[in-house]
Parts: C-alpha cells; sequence; structure tokens
C-alpha cells in the first residue's frame, strides 16, 4: 500500500472514530483518561525499552544533547505524563456546553452549543511526552487525533500509541481514536496536510522552521506562531523594584521559551535610575544588554543593537533595550516589531495601564506581571495544547475550549419564515 | 504600477487604517455609519446614474435577468441599503467587551477582552448592495474592509466607494478603511489573497464556484460554506400540521437560498399518512419529488431519486424525499451526505429532540422550525455577514462577532514566575 493510500486509511479511521467521541459522555473519557495513566505507570519497562532503542539510535546518528535530553524518557518522566492525563482527567468538559439561550420575538429559543472539532492532527518533535498529552487533551474535548512526532522518536511514540488504544478499547472506543502515524516516511507528513477532507485542524508543535513547513504545505487550518518577540514597556511612574523584578524573571527564568523577554523598552525619564540597576543585575546573570543609542549612554559596556535587533526572537541571555519618550512610542514600537505574542506594561498610572491593554492588540497583554504568565496553565485555562498568534479561532494560549467549537441550536414549536 | 504593487500598496494601507478603527469609539464608529446611510440618500442622482453605465455594459454582454436584477439600484434599492447601514449603527459595539474577569490564585486577575480582527478583504460578485452592506460591519467591527466586487458593478462600486470614503474623512477616520479594489484586472483577486501580511481574513459571497476558486488561491484564512444540503426529519411520533407548514416553508419560502430544504427524511410509520398529504402540497406549489423505492410506493408520480440526489444543492422547486427506519438511520443520512449547514427535525418525542440536537453536528440543528431560521437575523445576531460551514472560528450564520477575536488581558501588582 502507498503512502498516499495508508495516510487515507488512517485519517477516514480517525474521521469514523471521531463521531463516536463526539458522542461519548465525560465519564467514559475520563476513565478512559485515568486508564492511560495506569497504563503508562503498568508499561514502564516495556516503554523505557522502546524510548531505549530510540535513544541509542539517536546518539549514534550524533545529535544534540538538548534533542537526546527531549528525547529520552525516564521512571520520573513517565510519572510525571501519567500525572499530566490524571489532570486532563479532572477538568471540566467543554463538550456540551450551553451558555446561554435567548428568545426570539418568535418564540424560538436559540442557543449556541460547544462541539469538539472532529480529527486534530498534530506535527511535532522528538518529544514523546507531546503524544500523551496532545492526546490526552484531544480526546477530553471529544476529538480524535492523529499524532506524527519526530522520527527520532519512532518506537517510543509507537510504544505510547499501544499503551493510548489499549486504554481506548477497554473503555468502549475505538483505538482509532489515537493513532501514531505508523511510518517514518517523510511523505507521510504532506500527505495528511492534504486531507481537509477529513482532518479538521492541524497543530504543529516545534521549532519556527517546522511550523513553516506544516503551513507552506497545509490545505487544511493550521494553529501557529512563529515567533515570540514579547516585550516589556517600563513606565516613567513605576515601581522600580517592581520592574526589576519581572524584567528578570521575564528574560531569565526560561530564557529558551516564546513568552520569554526578547525587547525592554524604557521611559526616557526613568531610563536613567532604572537602567544602571538592570545592568548590575543582568550582567550578574549572564545577559548580554543590546541598546539603542540613548542605552548605550547610561551603559557604557552595552552593545549596539541594529536593525534587525529589534525584530529577533533571541531564546537566550540576550535582551535588546530601548528608550522610549512615552507610551505612544512604545506601542508604535511594539506594532512595528511585535509579534502579536505577549507584552506588558510596568506603571502606576491608572491610565496608560488602561490604555496599554485597550490599544496593544496582542494576544496576551499585561499590566505589572511578568510575561512568563502568557501560558495555558497559568492563565487558568487548565492546560496548553499550543499557543496562537493567528487571530482566527483562537488568539494566544489555547486549552480545551480552542479544541471546540459551537453550533447553533433552536427550540421551536412549529414556527415558520414569513 | 504594476497590480501586484498597486494591490500591496492599497492592503498597506488598510492595514495601517485598521489600527486606528480598532482604537475609534463606539460614538465615532456609529456617526461615520449615520454618515454613509446620509451620503447614499444624498447621492441618489450619481450612484443611479453610475449604476445605469454598469447596467447599460451588462445588457450589451447578454447577462441574465437574474444577473441584471441583482446589479440592479434603483431609488427603493438604495433606501434600503441606507437603511441597513442605520440599523448597523443601532447593534450594540462588540469591541472591548470582556465577558468575564477570573482571578487565579497568585492575584492575577485575567479576562478575555473582544478586539477587532484587523483587515477583511470581501470577494463578491456583481451585487453592490453588497459593498455597502459589508463596509458597515466591518467599520461596526472595528476592521478595515477591503472591497472587490464582479467587475460587472464595478461604476456601481466605485461611486459607492466614494460615498464611503466622504463619511469617514468627515468623522476623522481614514478613508483607506473601506477600499473599493480601482480596476477589473482579475489578477488583482490573486494578488490579494497573497497577502497574508497584511489582510486577517477573507470572506467570498457568492455561489460554490466563486468560492472554490478564492479557496483553491488564498494564503489567507476564508470563511465559507460550499453548500447547503439541507435535511428535515419527520419523526414517527409529530403533529402532522406541523410537519406539513415547516416542510413546505423551509422548500417553498425561497428556494433557492442556502438554507431551503433539499432532502427529507420521514420515519416509516408515519410515512404513509404524511407523504400523500405532502405530495398534494408540494405539487400544488410546483415542486418535483424525487424519492425512494418506499417514497415511490407511497406516491406513484415521483421520480426516483438516484444516489447524486441525496448529494445535492437543488436550489430549485425540487425535493429529494427518503423514508427511514428510525431516528439513527437518519442521524447516518445526514452525516453521510450532509454539508454540515443547517438540519431540523419535527418531533413531539422529548429523547428524540435532545438526542438530534446533541447528536447531529452541522452548524445550526433545530426542533419543530424551519430551516430558514438558520440566518442570522433570525437568530438574533443582529446581522449576517456570512455563513461559515468550517468548524474554525465561526459555525454557521455569522454576525459581528465573528468579526472580531479575543485577547487575554492580565492585571498584575508585581507577580512573577516561580
Amino acid at each position: 500500500m502507498d503512502i498516499k493510500e495508508q495516510i487515507r486509511e488512517l485519517a477516514t479511521a480517525a474521521k469514523k472514530a471521531a463521531a463516536l467521541a463526539a458522542r461519548a459522555n465525560t465519564a467514559q473519557k475520563n476513565a478512559t483518561l485515568r486508564e492511560i495513566a495506569k497504563g503508562i505507570e503498568a508499561n514502564k519497562t516495556f516503554l523505557l525499552a522502546e524510548n531505549a532503542k530510540d535513544l541509542q539510535a539517536a546518539r549514534a546518528k550524533g545529535l544534540s544533547e538538548a534533542m537526546l535530553d527531549r528525547l529520552s524518557l525516564t521512571e520520573a518522566t513517565l510519572a510525571s505524563i501519567a500525572a499530566g492525563v490524571e489532570e486532563v482527567a479532572a477538568l471540566p468538559d467543554p463538550v456540551g456546553e450551553v451558555a446561554a439561550l435567548w428568545r426570539r420575538p418568535n418564540g424560538l429559543l436559540v442557543g449556541k452549543m460547544r462541539i469538539p472539532l472532529g480529527v486534530i492532527g498534530i506535527i511535532y518533535e522528538a518529544r514523546p511526552n507531546v503524544t500523551v498529552d496532545a492526546a490526552s487533551l484531544c480526546l477530553k474535548a471529544g476529538n480524535a487525533v492523529i499524532l506524527r512526532g519526530g522520527s527520532e522518536a519512532a518506537f517510543s511514540n509507537l510504544a505510547l500509541g499501544r499503551v493510548l488504544g489499549e486504554a481506548l478499547v477497554r473503555n468502549g472506543l475505538p483505538a482509532a481514536l489515537m493513532q501514531v502515524v505508523p511510518t517514518t516516511d517523510r511523505n507521510a507528513v504532506y500527505e495528511l496536510l492534504q486531507r481537509e477532507d477529513l482532518i479538521d485542524l492541524i497543530i504543529p508543535r516545534g521549532g519556527e522552521e517546522l511550523i513553516r513547513a506544516v503551513v507552506s504545505q497545509s490545505k487544511i487550518p493550521v494553529l501557529k506562531h512563529y515567533k515570540g518577540v514579547c516585550h516589556i514597556f517600563v513606565d516613567e511612574d513605576c515601581d522600580i523594584e517592581m520592574a526589576l523584578n519581572i524584567v528578570m524573571n521575564a528574560k531569565t527564568q526560561r530564557p529558551g521559551v516564546c513568552n520569554a523577554l526578547e525587547t525592554l523598552l524604557v521611559h526616557e525619564k526613568v531610563a536613567p535610575l532604572f537602567l544602571p540597576l538592570l545592568w548590575e543585575r543582568m550582567t550578574a546573570a549572564g545577559v548580554e544588554i543590546r541598546g539603542c543609542e540613548f542605552t548605550r549612554r547610561l551603559l557604557e559596556g552595552a552593545k549596539i543593537a541594529t536593525e534587525a535587533d529589534w525584530y529577533e526572537e533571541y531564546l537566550a541571555l540576550l535582551l535588546a533595550v530601548k528608550v522610549v519618550a512615552n507610551i505612544e512610542e512604545a506601542i508604535v514600537h511594539i506594532e512595528k516589531y511585535g509579534s502579536l505574542h505577549t507584552e506588558a506594561i510596568i506603571t502606576n498610572s491608572y491610565e496608560r495601564a488602561q490604555r496599554f491593554l485597550n490599544e496593544v492588540n496582542s494576544s496576551t497583554v499585561l499590566v505589572n506581571a511578568s510575561t512568563r504568565f502568557s501560558d495555558g496553565f497559568e492563565l487558568g485555562l487548565g492546560a496548553e495544547i499550543g499557543i496562537s498568534t493567528t487571530k482566527l479561532h483562537a488568539f494566544g494560549p489555547m486549552g480545551l475550549e480552542g479544541l471546540t467549537t459551537t453550533k447553533f441550536i433552536v427550540y421551536g414549536n412549529g414556527q415558520v419564515r414569513k
């Protein structure tokens, strides 16, 4: 069977299974999730052995330590994956919710009911934890999922897929609800991305290169963010100690993630006081600063920031700093160079806090808090399947609700159109 | 200047204008809308004269009467277009709404604020009323709009565009908020559809052919429905007179629209009573019935329905009829042949009403009411910019809310991530 036909069959099975998942009740879905958690614990030895095969091959291929680290499963990571599934089981079920019903003048009672999207394809790198994580969220929202991870994790993912399938079948659901693509053929991804007739949504999880490749090939809607060039604006009137804490946290607590700070904008009135204090802490933390001319007059050691720096997502211990004349200039800078991801203002001014919240239309906008809170768990969504900087459907961190849509339901008693 | 550059400039101006529209307050937007309504009345003579040029050329080209009818502006249609704009002015402004704020354990106050999408492109046929209608809704939702109507309406659309631009400028908004593409060059549409960097959403309005052409070329998300193969299921336990009224209304009140009934499913227990009564009324209304074998045993004059009929959107006085054994078979038929548009059940059974509402995941599902209510105005959205049968972002009739998205807003007091 060629790869095109193989993917068509797999996606057809997923679509058929999705209709059953949409009707599964909450108890059945939660029982399945708890069974998955138990299955991961019960199959530890098998899962670690399969993962060892991937690790051995990856080492032979000379993969970087960082990649090996993400690929590796241990007793501890398996326990944490299982705990994550238990957490998804504990979340409220989004399906079937009708937030409101309204009465029309002709007596029709109209509402919007939350329903699953259908079939979701996840394209990701060699991180076996994503396999279970994404599959659990998709099931909770009543969807079928097709999982295509990096080929370096092929043994691990197929082994996890077996555990997923067993839990589904034991709870009266079809194994086709969670399918790991059983081939490392590179064309499998291309063929998946053509099946707009069978798949409703594609979520790529990984670096910008992976995401661009998926977007350029896909006929199916893709939920994506290319990068997070996040800004903090330190206003003239602010609590300096709070500003220092937040900026340090946003830049250094985990510099390699998309909601980390990349460009700092500082009001010129506070810059002479604030920047030298920041410099002390940043250099102590090993952060290199690239600044505008004004910044460099205040910080002798700072390198010059070029035009390219303002567009840069460093994901590293590097910070671009620009001094601005006022909030207006800060907002204009964010509009020009930002990526619509996450921006924050540090201020004591009620008026400027409200103005920043209203006028900056990035997916998450904060006042007096770290950009690192732009995250599904931290915002209270209970989970996160990804972050979208595309404005359609979901904008920003996306939890279970982003894996659903709504239909109109109408209760009538014989109404016809005049 | 070549067409590619011309479209890039136009879309760049739209994006710049969109940032201003996003900040415009409700009073300013409503004043502009009322000015548009007044401008249409005040410029009647000019608009009718420009429309006459289009009509003359269209007649010379031998356009059909139906197309001429849609292209034609009269004093009455201009008055009704102006009244439509007044209605949009009277709708609540969706922008800025925060439905709820929730408190996180660390004290952060989190909410989702409704914001405009940005720049919206409308691609439509030679119907000048759409120009004003779509532009008004986009402005109310804080968006810029690029309008590209059928070339047969070029003079009419440019004339209307002038009225729109004057109203904007008179209210302190840039004319680039509502731009009619000033060329009939066919490549203009293709170039628009490539500008994913400048345009956020494309809405095609027209027949299936137009929509498929747009979807196949677009790099920008498209809100679309290809067709509406709408079903009514007449259950065994129902009010026969109500069922007859609703089925007649859904089929004959306006057969050429997407929410008209195309396939009728009848429970076998009620078919012998119901179908002959329906036949009488349908034939009196000039409707041809194509039925399954069972149907033809009850209705001698009915033609046979082929497999192709179950997929068909007739948009005409034709009705496909199938007798089914139970609600299960009805739902399976709808899943297989339906277009996810609109389906209704006529029943007295509480259990089957709820089951149909829960299990049929089309964009609008009704109990004891005509499919013709699947419409933004009728469902109480206040307006309709289109109907989507794609599940992402908006599913079903789409009003002002569908022209917006939400961002997360976060009020903190110094929180950092641990």
